[in-house]
C-alpha cells in the first residue's frame, strides 16, 4: 500500500514533534521539514545527522545555513510538491500565507491552533468530530488545552451525555526554553469566557461551555478543572470508569507521587519518552468529586505533545484511509505506542 | 467608654497586621504583642522605636533580645493578664498550648485558621455567622482563602439564595519573604475536596460546597474561581450589582490595568497602604459569566491582610459591643478606612 | 529661601518615587507630575485624592481622564514652564523628545538610566562625580544596578584606592506588577561585558571594570557579587568598617534572618516604609571574603527606589545649591530620613 | 575480558542516570539497582518492563511492591554480594550506614556529593585527581557544581597554571519534579565562602578558591561565573582555545540561540538525549572577558547528569582498569558518546 506522504512546515516546538509522530506511523512517510532560520531546533537536527530532509521556507537566510554546513534540500514549494498533506505548525498568521502554496499544488494541509478558524474547512478533533474532517482539504486542529479538554468531555459525553461545562484553566505561561513570554511572580487573568470554552462549543455544539483562564509562571503542563453537568447525575465511580477506558487519558494518583504537573514531566522523562513528552492527558483520581448533578475533576495537559495524536488522526481523516474515529484513533494510538492503549 | 484591651500573641505576617488593625479601632487599646525570638518582624519593630510593647512568649531566648537592646515588657502571661481578648496568631499547634494560659486568667481569645476547629467554641466569619460568636470565649477565624470566599458567597446568598458552589483555588504558595515553603516551576494539586470547601459548609451549612486546590509558585494573592448555583438563576448584572455594594469587595477590571494578582499588590503599594496591604478581596468584572442557572467569577484574595477585618469583627462579637453583623462590620470598616466602605 | 521647583515627567515605577522623594526635600517644591494615560499609578493618585497636580503629556487620551473624573492641570509644557528642573522618568527614548520642550523653556532636566548617555551633558552619580554635575543643564543618572554598585565601589575607592572590579549581576527580571517582561524557570545571560561595568568605567575612569549579567525570575532586588582589587590588599575587617560608615549602605547578616533579597523587601514593608521601599543598598556581612589581594562581597539593589537619593543629589548639583558631594548627599539623606544616616 | 559488575544503591535522580550510564559502558555490567519504596522512578522502571533488576534496600515496604506487582530480586545485601563496585546515590547520610554492608562483603563503593568527605578514602574527580583514586576502596565524587567547575578550572590549570579563582554560583534550587525544596520569587544567599570553593581546594590544593552562592528559583542548570587568575595573563583567545579542546566542555554562543540554562535543556531534549540530559558543561563564548591578569567566564552545569561521566571514571580508578586520567576519561567519553569527544 502506498504511504501517505507528509511534510512539516515550521520546525519549532510542535513541528519537531509532528515530524517525530509521522515517523512512527507505518502508513505514512515523512518527506521533510521546512523552516526559515537555523534555530536551535535546526541545529539539533544537524547535530543528530539530519534524520529528516530540511527545506527552506524563505530564501533570505540561506547563507546562514550554508555557513553552518547545514544541507538544504530545496524550498518549501519543493517540499509541498512532493507531499499529500502538509502539517503547518508555523507561527500564527504564517499559515494563511502558506495556504496559497498548498492551494496552488492541490495539497491538503492541517493547521495548528494558533491560526484563525477561517483558515480551514473544518475545526477538527480526532474523537469529537472525526467524521467532519473526512476528505476535507484544510483542517485546523484545536489548541493544546482544547484538545485535551475535549478528550475528557467527549469521553463523558459519549457515555452519559453532557449538557454543560464550566472550566478553570490554570495555564502554563511558557514552554521550557522560552525567554520571550514568561511571567514572574504573577497570576494573570484573561477576559472570560476563555477561548477554549468557545472552541469546545464550536466542536461540540450541543454543549454549553464557559470558563476562566489564569496564566501561571510554570512551564510543564496546564491544569484544567472541569465542572461537567450531565443529562443525569454522573457519580464519581462512573466518571472514573469512563476515563480509565480512554486510550489517551492516563489516570494518576497523588498518593502514587503524582503531586502536580512537574511529576508528570519527570515521569515521562524517566520512562525514556523522547524529549520527556507524553501524549496522554492525565486526570487525578483524587481530584474527582461530585457536586449536585455535576462532576468535578482536574486534568493535566502536556502542552508540547498533546496535539500530536489528534493531528495524526487528522491526516487519516483528510486522506480518508480510515472512515471512523474509532479506526483512526486506534491506528494512531497503536503506532504512537500510547501505553494506556495497550491495556 | 472603656476601650477593649487587646493583645497579640505571635508577631509574624498575620500578627503584625492584627496589631496594626487593632491600633486603628478607636474603641480598642493594643496592650502589646508577644513573640519568641528576635525575628525580622521584631527587629523592624525595634528599628521603628517600639510603637508597641513587646512581651516574651518563651523565656529561653531572652538573652538574644537583651544582646540587641530590644526592651521586653514581660512574659506572655503578663500580657494576658492585662487584656480582655488575645488575638492568637502563633504557628499552628502553639495556640492550643497558649489556650491554657488564656483559660487560667479567664481571658477570651481569637485563633487564626492554622489551628484545628476544636480549639474554639465557634468557627467564625464576621458576615456569615456573626451572631454565633456573640459572647463566646474562644473563636477560630476562617483562613484567608475561606474568609474571602465566604464574603463573596455570603453576598450572593443574602441577595439570591445559594444552593451550591464548586470552587477552584489557585493558591499562592508562599508569602513574600518566605524561603521555607516555595515551589519552583510546578503546580501542585491537593486531594479534593479542598478544606476551604469543607470549611465553607461548616460556616454556611445550607450550602453544598466542593472544590479543587492547586498550589502555584507566586506570592501575591490567591485567585479563586467560583461556580455558584442559586435557588433561581442569577444574571451577570445581578451578581455585579450585589458585589458592588459589599464594603469588603473591590470590583476591578482587566481593561483598567488590573491584569492579575500582582496588579492589586502594586496598586495597594501605590495607594500608600501600609505594607502594600489590602483588606478587600477583588472580583474581576470581566471574569463574571453565566452558565446555566449558575454564575461563575474570579476572586483575588490578598492573603496577608484579608483576615484582619473579620478578626476585628470577632473582637466585637466576643465582647458583645455590637449585637449584629451589620453594626460590627460597619464599625470595623469605618475604623479600617476601607475605601469601598466610604462609597 | 526660595524652594527649587521640580516637576516629574513619567509617573511610573520610578516617577512615583521621585515625586514622593521631592516631597520630602524641604528645600524643594513638587509642582506636579505628568503622564500620558490613566494608568494604575494615576488611578491610585486619584483614589488618594490627588496629592499632586497631574499634567497631561499627550493630548490624545484626555477623554479617558475626563471620563474617570480625574482632574488635569494642563499639559507637560504647562508643567515645564513652572519648574526649575524636570525629572524625566519616561520610558526610554521619550526623554529625547521631551528634551526639546525643556530646551525651549530653558529648564534643566535629569534623565533616568533608560536614556542614552548622549541625551545629557553629564552621566551622574551623587557620590562618585557630583562635582561634574554642578550647574549642568542636563544630567543622566546611572541605572539602578550601576547606582548601587558605584556606592559600594566608590566607598572602597575613597578609603583604599580601587584598581579593578569584576562583577556578576544576578538581575531581577521584572518589577512587582510587571506582566510584559517576565522569565519563567530560566536564567538568561547577556553578552559580556555587562553595560553596568562599562557605565562604572564612564563614571570612574581610573577603574578597570568588567562583568557578566544573568537575568533571574524574581522581582525584589538584584544581587551583585563584586571582586574588587585594591591598590593594596583590603582585608575583610577594613571593608566592613568602610561599608558600615556609608549612609546609603545597610549592613545585614544572614544570621539575623536576612536570607536573601525577599527578606529585605519584607523588612522594608514591616518598617512601614511607603510602598515597602528601601533607599539603601544592603551588603551581607557574611558574604565578605578575601581572595588574594582582592575583596569579594554581595550587594542587594532595591531596584525600584535606589536611584531616588542620587536623583535628589542631582537636583542639588544642577541648581548648585550645594557645592560638594558631602553637603549634597548629607542633605538628601537627612530629608529622606535614611536610617543609617541617623547613626 | 571480564566485565566490571556494578550495582546502584538509591534509584533517584542521580541513581537512574548512573544505571543508564553503566549500561553504556561496554566493559561493565549493571547487576541491578536498589531502592526503598515504589517511587515514581521505580514505577517508571516497572512501566518500561524492568530493564534492570530491582533490589529492596529495606524490607518494610515490600508489601507495597508486591501490591503493585513489581518484581523484587532480593535485598541490597544480595545485590552487593554480586558486585565489584556499588554506586551509592542514596540520600545524604544513608551511604554511611550502607558502607557497613559494603565493607562486610569487601565490595568497593563510590559515594555521591551529598555524603561527608570522611566516608571515603579519596575525594575524587576524573580529571583533576584520577590517580589518587587508583585502587581505593571508597571514593566520594564531587557534587554537581564542583564537578563541572573543576572541569573548567583544571582545563585552564593544565594549560596555563591557575593560582586563584573567585566564583559566583547562581544555583538552581530544585530539580524538575521537586516539590519539597523550591523557592518562590526569592534569591537566597549562603554564608561565604561556598562549599564548592572549599571542595575545589581539597581536590586542587595548589589553588586558592573562594566564592559566593546564591539560590535562584529555577530547575534547569546552575550558572557559575568564574574569575580565574593565572600564573601569567590568560587571554580570551587562549581560554577559548583550551576550553574548545576539552571533551566534556561544550562551547555555546548566545548569538546561536543559547540564551540561558533553559536553552541547553531544550536543546538536549531536541537532540533526543535520554531524559533531555547533557553530560557536558557549557561555556558561553560571549561570556569570556579579560580583567587584569585574570579571565572571567560563565559555565552552565546540567545538575542531573554532570556527575555521571566522572563517576564512570571513578569505577575505572578503583578497579584500576585504566591507569591514567587520559585513558579512563577517553574510554568513558567514548562509551557515553559525548558529542564533543567525537570531534
Amino acid at each position: 500500500m502506498k504511504k501517505i506522504r507528509v511534510g512539516v512546515a515550521g520546525y519549532g516546538v510542535i513541528g519537531q514533534r509532528l515530524a517525530d509522530g509521522v515517523k512512527c506511523q507505518k502508513d505514512m512517510e515523512l518527506v521533510g521539514v521546512a523552516d526559515v532560520a537555523p534555530t536551535l531546533a535546526v541545529q539539533a537536527l544537524f547535530e543528530k545527522g539530519m534524520p529528516y530532509d530540511l527545506y527552506l521556507a524563505a530564501d533570505f537566510k540561506k547563507d546562514e545555513f550554508i555557513a553552518r554546513g547545514i544541507p538544504v534540500s530545496g524550498t518549501l514549494e519543493d517540499l509541498v510538491k512532493k507531499c499529500d498533506v502538509i502539517l503547518d505548525s508555523t507561527p500564527g498568521g504564517v499559515g494563511l500565507k502558506n495556504k496559497e502554496i498548498y492551494q496552488k499544488y492541490g495539497v491538503k494541509a492541517i493547521f495548528q491552533g494558533g491560526e484563525k478558524n477561517e483558515i480551514a474547512d473544518v475545526f477538527f478533533h480526532g474523537y469529537a468530530n472525526y467524521e467532519k474532517g473526512l476528505g476535507a482539504d484544510f483542517l485546523k486542529l484545536t489548541s493544546c488545552n482544547t484538545t485535551g479538554l475535549i478528550r475528557a468531555v467527549d469521553c463523558l459525553d459519549r457515555e452519559f451525555g453532557i449538557d454543560r461545562v464550566a472550566i478553570t484553566i490554570i495555564r502554563r505561561v511558557a514552554d521550557p526554553g522560552d525567554y520571550h513570554r514568561g511571567l514572574t511572580n504573577a497570576l494573570q487573568i484573561d477576559k472570560a469566557p476563555s477561548h477554549q470554552a468557545l472552541d469546545l462549543m464550536t466542536i461540540m455544539p450541543h454543549i454549553e461551555a464557559t470558563g476562566i483562564l489564569v496564566h501561571t509562571p510554570v512551564t510543564h503542563g496546564h491544569i484544567i478543572t472541569v465542572v461537567a453537568t450531565g443529562k443525569k447525575k454522573i457519580t464519581k465511580e462512573q466518571a472514573l470508569s469512563a476515563f480509565s477506558k480512554h486510550p489517551r487519558i492516563r489516570m494518576v494518583k497523588i498518593s502514587d507521587g503524582f503531586l502536580g504537573n512537574a511529576s508528570l514531566f519527570r515521569y515521562a522523562r524517566d520512562l525514556g519518552n523522547p524529549r520527556g513528552d507524553m501524549y496522554e492527558i492525565a486526570i487525578w483520581e483524587d481530584s474527582v468529586v461530585e457536586t449536585g448533578d455535576s462532576i468535578m475533576f482536574a486534568i493535566n495537559i502536556p502542552q508540547e505533545a498533546v496535539v500530536i495524536p489528534e493531528t495524526m488522526d487528522g491526516i487519516r481523516a483528510v486522506m480518508q484511509t480510515e472512515k471512523t474515529s474509532k479506526e483512526a484513533t486506534d491506528k494512531t494510538n497503536g503506532y504512537l505506542n500510547i501505553p494506556s492503549w495497550k491495556k
